[in-house]
């Protein structure tokens, strides 16, 4: 485990300073292979640091927020608040490298849940917007300084939620804060021999109360399931008051509202307090790389392994597209060697498969491993070497953004889900929606796919896109997103593991229903009446049709 | 599978009729060990039919109904309106034996989800209260017909929906209209090569939509989840028009609003479809009897079980008083030899765990049971026939307890769930709480309990209660029932897989908050602005505080 003891320096994200641009160098060899195949060219755009307005805080909402959290802890200088400023989009980077951008009015930084309640009943009372703010990895919008119709916003920032608050070994349940980061609970919970087993690709920065608030789903999931899955309980901060649900694993006492408050993204209230399921921390792991001929053969196999029992941690598998964008760009490989290699064994379009497997001991993976590979035929072993390379580099993409970015690149990821009998449409709509729109005479895009989640019924498609950014980036990235999100809306859902936050609400009523819509204001209105928590967010104000 | 064919008919499920009653006997020995066991005395109450008052229905709206229905399916009969009062609970079954009871005004039968769809805007249009109505089992009052502030009330009864809609063998989902009998369901999927792996105690009766409504849990729960886990999709009725959910296996476009339907217990809409994961039909199954001594010894077992990856479909542990009761009850035992088998093998305080396993051949069952069995030690096990006596038992119970009530007994069942390091504290808790209540002079109670549903954080707790039946019965288990959910408050959930209905509502705001209560209602508000949909049922009016 990495330790990151970055996020509690409110520096060390503003993405927009050279320090951030240093984390991941892009190699020369990649640098050449992309203006080959997307006819990247040398241009580069200065960056210019974002105004940051005047905190527009009224003077006695600060003293009020001051009382509660301590002076120090009312944050208003520039630096600061700019750090608070939105989350990890293409379109957040560009904005701090030059854009527009939604500055909160100072970052507040309350002590604990108590102090998180009485912010937000000051902020009601002010009539003051509340951001709440965790690792600040939204790739949707999620934690944008919007103030809706309010004069004032403040980010609340969860840093100091930072305890894990009980371990119950017996029920393998830990109550930890909010504001924990991921690195920072498995370090906490390793002390006592458990792990949570979620690892997303925003590992190093998320936090505890952010996976749960946008349902997040990590490389794991097919050992431990979605994020939602490992919720127990949860502690959280409205403007009514304190909410606190989850007595039993399992119950028929009405609908499951912790269901609604996991994915309500800071809309309803401020998670304050998550209790999870752990489990023991595995004695084996094992990794693997396998190669199959062809999507199709790809999909198979993956599905088999959902339906069938395949008894893996992870599984992912890389369309043709990321797989030979991941042998020329992960280095390590000798591409051509590689590709011979493979093609003597028949495969004429590869497609990597990762498997990873976890087991109490040596046998009970032995005994994993053996009831995976039962399932499938028909690939090339490429070993462990592989698995390993794919497990070394699993949180290095956000930190690679910076510098493709810096080369003139439009780099960006969306992602969704569907059924299986859907999957090969949903892929085909997205990949010619993001070809169409990005496409010109002196740019070709590349549109890389995987399947990084299985279900029994489903999985997810996650898609990555590399282009020469256009003289006007904003449009170009916004008019291929729209263009991307109306070929899945019908075919699969907005979001497997990003969540709505500004950018997918457009879409949210198609999936949902207006009646959907119309039951989150409900709820919204409920525990919300004056609408100060996180607004033009998941619900964006549809009213009722009566 | 047994067929059900008797759910068309409107009088097989009034067990009020001598046909009912003659279902199952009580053999002799059973009635003499409970006479020495509780002190049951031979008095009999002599069953009175309950009055069946005029219908209060409008010709108005009898008229609109009967023109979306077709004349034939407004039925106003006593019968058919007695044989659609109320569930299957003791207090119902008393009520049937000659206490007041909610009687319908008519039984109205539509055809699909669009008749029902038009069934409840018409019953806005003439103020009329429209309890759902599927198979009829609720035993905590969900299908009681109680009409609120309206005028009259009808039953909307599901039976016609009855079809299987679709299937999709590559995403392994079936989609099955809401008033589909679980056996109707099994024999249609076969068909197909499937199954939906959901046995509940209730299965001969019960339909898909009340699953849903209500989320239920089957007795194979440890190796096909809870029914919700089996949602894909939900087609609900509303008063403010259809609303369709379910587009992929997961995601994360907002809180997951399919969690509020389910268990939402017609009270937001009448489900009229569900899409349904199912699963191949297991080649091979196993079901097999262990004896632990003492409660302690089986609980860590069926923990080690859910926690340590157990591999069974079914796993069922009974508490020293429940395997009493079943060595004795369920003959077949020799039960003096038995318990002399077991004492020479260290065995005081027997409690039977019941396994079962299914594999999708017997050499993955073999490998199922082996690591299920490596989890295990310091059993005897009693083999195959102690697990196939379960199993040919399994739905027995409910059509029992028509026997035990002609008997004098007084027989119900409730139920819990909670973490494991709490489930001691609970069980003592409700035993103790129930033997409290019920025990006099005269009256010994039993309490029996069993976990059939275990989870990695918990597990439920069932409990049956017999004890000779007082002069007033009707307080005897009003109180016995209340004093059990006051000791379950705080402790436990108030229902693990029976729903909310009229009996839980008044614990409901214990459970999940006033936060909790409050927001349901406002989603009661936005989806039923005038409030027909199973009046007094899950939601029960608190008003906001503000």
């Amino acid at each position: 485990m990495t330790p990151v003891a970055d996020h509690l320096d409110p520096y060390a994200r503003a993405t927009w300073t050279p320090a951030g641009a240093a984390d991941a160098r892009l190699p020369a060899h990649a640098a050449g292979w992309l203006r080959e195949r997307t006819g990247l060219r040398d241009v580069r755009t200065p960056v210019v640091h974002p105004d940051v307005p005047e905190s527009a805080l009224p003077g006695d909402a600060r003293a009020a927020l001051a009382a509660i959290v301590g002076d120090e802890h009312v944050r208003a200088d520039a630096r600061t608040r700019l750090g608070r400023s939105g989350g990890l989009s293409y379109l957040d980077l560009l904005a701090h490298r030059g854009g527009r951008i939604d500055v909160p009015d100072a970052v507040v930084e309350p002590a604990d849940p108590d102090a998180v309640q009485r912010v937000i009943e000051s902020c009601v009372e002010h009539d003051i917007a509340v951001v709440p703010f965790g690792g600040g990895t939204s790739v949707v919008g999620g934690v944008k300084a919007l103030r809706g119709d309010k004069a004032a916003v403040i980010a609340l920032d969860l840093a100091r939620l930072d305890r894990l608050v009980s371990v119950d070994p017996v029920s393998r349940i830990a109550v930890l804060q909010a504001g924990v980061v991921a690195p920072d609970a498995e370090r906490m919970l390793a002390a006592h021999g458990y792990t949570l087993g979620h690892f997303p690709q925003s590992f190093e920065r998320a936090t505890v109360g952010g996976f749960a608030a946008t349902r997040s789903s990590g490389q794991a999931s097919a050992g431990y399931g979605r994020f939602e899955a490992m919720v127990e309980g949860v502690r959280v901060a409205t403007p009514r008051g304190e909410w606190r649900l989850g007595v039993a694993p399992a119950s028929a006492a009405g609908p499951d509202l912790k269901q609604l408050v996991v994915g309500s993204e800071g809309a309803f209230g401020v998670i304050t307090e998550v209790a999870l399921r752990v489990r023991p921390i595995p004695k084996a792991q094992r990794y693997e790389g396998l190669v199959f001929d062809g999507w199709a053969a790809g999909v198979a196999a993956v599905r088999a392994l959902a339906q069938d029992g395949g008894r893996c941690s992870v599984v992912r598998l890389s369309d043709p597209q990321e797989t030979e964008v991941g042998f020329t760009l992960k280095g390590g490989w000798k591409i051509t060697a590689l590709r011979r290699y493979l093609r003597a064994r028949g495969v004429v379009e590869p497609c990597l498969l990762v498997l990873g497997w976890e087991g109490r001991d040596k046998a009970d993976l032995a005994a994993r491993r053996r009831a995976t590979l039962r399932l499938l035929s028909g690939y090339v072993s490429l070993g462990t070497a592989a698995g390993e390379a794919w497990r070394h580099g699993r949180f290095a993409g956000p930190r690679q953004r910076d510098a493709l970015m810096d080369a003139g690149v439009c780099v960006e990821t969306l992602e969704t889900a569907t059924h299986w009998s859907r999957l090969d449409a949903l892929r085909a709509a997205v990949r010619t929606a993001l070809l169409d729109s990005l496409t010109t005479a002196g740019r070709r895009p590349i549109v890389a796919c995987h399947i990084s989640h299985s279900y029994e019924t489903g999985a997810s498609l996650y898609f990555t896109v590399l282009v020469p950014r256009s003289d006007d980036p904003v449009a170009q990235w916004t008019d291929a997103k729209r263009a991307a999100c109306e070929a899945i809306t019908g075919l699969g859902t907005i979001s497997h593991h990003h969540a709505v936050g500004v950018d997918h609400a457009p879409y949210l009523a198609e999936e949902i229903g207006g009646l959907g819509v119309d039951v989150l204001a409900s709820v919204k209105r409920e525990l919300d009446p004056t609408g100060v928590l996180n607004p033009g967010k998941l619900v964006v104000g549809r009213r009722p049709a009566r």
